[in-house]
């Protein structure tokens, strides 16, 4: 265990269901931090992720698992909330640089702000995300220096700013990619086989293995060298 | 009407059912933009502002309202989505500098970004608060430096940002008081009487009279020379 300032012994963590925000959860855990997990119902259209989530936080014995509903498909703009077709197929064109259908408007943005005001709340010093820039370039808000950019404004946006005392965004996975990121995960004891990828399962939650999440996850675990615990619909 | 870019046309504003904001829309209204409200439902005790800022919406015409619901009650911290008693009859106290206990933490981030995201969704150049920064010098999210660091922040965390036409955060009121802006409003057509400002309304919806939100608007309709259309429960 880490010996942690009082107040900064917690953290909040961003928890989507898949392999990346789980690596994150055990890496937080893994520094001694006391967790609070949070996971956004925000209209998927895969509700198996919010399952995932719920499994991966208890397996990290968090100390709450904040559940925060959110009408992004009132807003729409991406085939994840709304009724466009995933796209299938198309390993070669992903992580290409190209903004894909599967960008959600600005949603890296809303989930941070969410969480800065919660654990502003908590007084806790930390928010973690597991966003990184190499298998997904093409979205704008997965950047490092987009990080930095929400940093700065999470500075003078609370109160433990202005005290001069800011909570920290941490995105401790930023540089590595997807195979790097399930190594990492399966040291610190995640348990990848609770995990969710698809943007587009079958209505008992089996994955596609078609979509570009699912070929993404395939790739890494074949890259990893880490046996791939999911059962896919299709290999 | 001005003359702007085809998809420059349309604005976000976002609407709290406040003498600010209803300002705020009714000069957006003024530069000839399309008008998108929007108004978030968080679990705010005075529901009385979301009735309010339906009636500001159908006044000046806007092409949407949207109600946003958002469970910022879940998080707390604040006594306008908690339990905790609003404060009264401290005119001297606001204003001085200190975070009040109203403070929502990190609230205009959080509107901010969910508007950034129905923003880019809607294909709008603009999204405009009524933030100000000389009535309320206790909020650190109403300083002009931190509506120039989201602004930095948007600029990269949107597709419109990384194609080099980022979304503009307009803050038009940022250096006026609060008689300032009831004089500009006035002047633009707003209707102030279908406004609610009290933290702390009773069950018909009147107006408490006595919280800090009550005497700064009051103070401010003295200043301004103009008339207060608001019925008070105590003078």
């Amino acid at each position: 265990m880490s010996s942690l300032p009082a107040g900064d012994k917690r953290a909040v963590v961003l928890l989507s269901g898949g392999i990346d925000s789980a690596t994150v959860l055990w890496l937080a855990k893994s520094r001694g931090y006391v967790l609070f997990a949070m996971t956004f119902d925000y209209g998927q259209r895969h509700r198996m992720e919010i399952e995932s989530a719920a499994k991966i936080a208890k397996s990290a014995e968090v100390q709450e698992h904040l559940v925060f509903s959110l009408g992004m498909h009132l807003i729409g703009g991406s085939v994840l909330t709304g009724t466009g077709e995933v796209p299938k197929d198309r390993l070669d064109g992903v992580g290409g640089g190209e903004i894909p259908v599967t960008y959600v408007p600005a949603r890296n943005t809303v989930f941070l702000s969410i969480a800065l005001s919660w654990a502003e709340v908590l007084g806790a010093g930390y928010v973690f995300i597991g966003a990184h820039a190499v298998d997904y370039s093409g979205y704008p808000d997965c950047r490092p220096e987009y990080i930095q950019a929400f940093q700065s404004m999470a500075d003078l946006a609370t109160r433990r700013g202005v005290e001069g005392d800011p909570i920290k965004i941490e995105a401790p996975l930023i540089d590595m990619n997807k195979s790097e990121i399930i190594k990492l995960g399966a040291v610190l004891g995640a348990d990848f086989s609770i995990t969710t990828s698809c943007y587009d399962p079958d209505d008992s939650g089996k994955a596609c293995g078609r979509c570009d999440s699912c070929l993404i996850r395939k790739r890494a675990f074949g890259h990893s060298g880490i046996e791939d615990p999911t059962v896919y619909l299709e290999q």
